[in-house]
């Protein structure tokens, strides 16, 4: 849980960007802005923590792979905002990307960086660990995952099942693939990256239980955007479903599974992430 | 040119969507009908015959290639027709996806068919050549391609520079990268590839050239959206910068360019495609 990997992390991102060629100066500003607009990066270093874990050190290639995944994250967060989607003006405490750049260049800068992303992963390419890591990530940000996921979440959700359908696929899938990227660079065999796949579900649904919950129960000023949001816009959460009490429990239950999906393997980084989201403030 | 090819593909591409698992049904819907919509696929024919061209025949992976830069295509002109950009109702005689499915979905089902393209180009990486040429493709939509190409388009062009810059990255270089994916394909050699990519960026810009004319000069129902609407939306074009008569001398010009770049190579379905610039009327 070191601090120099999120610091080499942040410098590997700002060389990946200075790189990019022919890019329109204010595309790449937008892309900018969203991407350092002070996100947890708990993608990347899921990735990262995971390689290292189980390698015992981190190689340049699994920094590009990082990137690749925090771009992903970043371009759904830019689409999610929009005013055909969830219409939010604030996000970490400041203004999103279309109140910043207008709605036309917002979308192109979600587009450039699900592109970036996918281009980063493309080239990183050279053996069935490092294909399998690229083909997880990208299908789980995809039509089998995310984005099917925010269309849940656009049509409304009626039901519990159709709610924990849609934070398997908008949530969950693209943190559980940050762990099997990570895994698969590490060269992780089949039996080990079964019980990751576990473990990186239930962090997921743990992350999204502990989201809605701030949603009632945070600090507006640590989680950067108004509570109660999820209210004001009719949107169905575990609370809405289960009441604030059943929901601490549901929580406490699937952060429960989560470390018992791993227990005894030794991954300090993944076990202590799933506690902090019993004690999340932002 | 054989109309076995276009057949072929079409079966493919229904294959590949029939085989998307876990996708939203309103999302699949919507791709779908963008899909289906009735474009020329210029595109995945460009690459399936200099494929051909060069191998003597079509392999299975040339067939995702192809239908992974169809979806690109696709999903660039869902988002290029939303309201936030051209703001356009008709396309191919049909609504346009978010008159039709709404802008959420719309915005959803352009990311789908992008993200889909890039499980699929990845998929295929088996090798060098396959590694190049998902490379080629996907860069060439990217912020150094199609992206950054739509970022002038909405900022507007005020010079002739801009104009062809705009051009030669919004159309050119996808309609390049399906020509040299298709050469990367057949293992074509470098001094070819560099043949192929000057005729590509040739035939890009005389496609746009032409579909500048056609705007003036086609015909609604044959065209499938109204005409004159790049003057209505005080659009930038070739006339707009040269007039009629100059852009006509332009476009042979450029045609003419394309097929000296190819002279003797024997690539008839290149050449066809070429000339068939100067009679578009679609």
């Amino acid at each position: 849980m070191s601090n120099s990997l999120l610091l080499q992390f942040e410098s590997e991102m700002t060389k990946i960007l200075k790189d990019l060629k022919d890019i329109h100066h204010e595309l790449l500003s937008s892309m900018m802005y969203s991407l350092e607009a002070g996100g947890k990066r708990i993608r990347p270093l899921l990735l990262l923590n995971t390689a290292l874990a189980l390698r015992g050190e981190n190689n340049e290639s699994d920094f590009v792979f990082a990137c690749a995944i925090e771009m992903i994250h970043t371009y759904s967060l830019i689409h999610d905002d929009l005013p055909a989607m969830d219409d939010d003006d604030l996000r970490r405490n400041l203004p999103t990307n279309h109140i910043k750049y207008g709605e036309g260049i917002a979308i192109l800068a979600g587009d450039g960086l699900l592109n970036t992303a996918m281009e980063l992963l493309i080239s990183q390419i050279s053996n069935e660990s490092t294909k399998k890591a690229a083909l997880t990530i990208a299908k789980a940000s995809g039509v089998s995952g995310m984005v099917s996921g925010q269309v849940y979440d656009v049509k409304t959700v009626k039901t519990k099942e159709q709610l924990l359908k849609m934070h398997q696929l908008k949530t969950a899938k693209l943190i559980e693939s940050a762990i099997i990227a990570g895994a698969y660079l590490a060269k992780a065999d089949e039996q080990l990256i079964n019980k990751l796949k576990v473990f990186g579900e239930k962090l997921g649904i743990a992350f999204q239980i502990s989201d809605d919950l701030l949603d009632v129960e945070g600090d507006e000023s640590l989680i950067g955007k108004p509570v109660n949001s999820d209210e004001k816009n009719n949107k169905s959460t575990y609370i809405s479903f289960y009441g604030l009490n059943h929901t601490k429990l549901l929580l406490q239950d699937t952060v429960k599974q989560a470390l018992d999906s791993i227990d005894g393997l030794g991954l300090v980084y993944l076990e202590t992430l799933a506690k902090f989201m019993l004690e999340r403030k932002h």
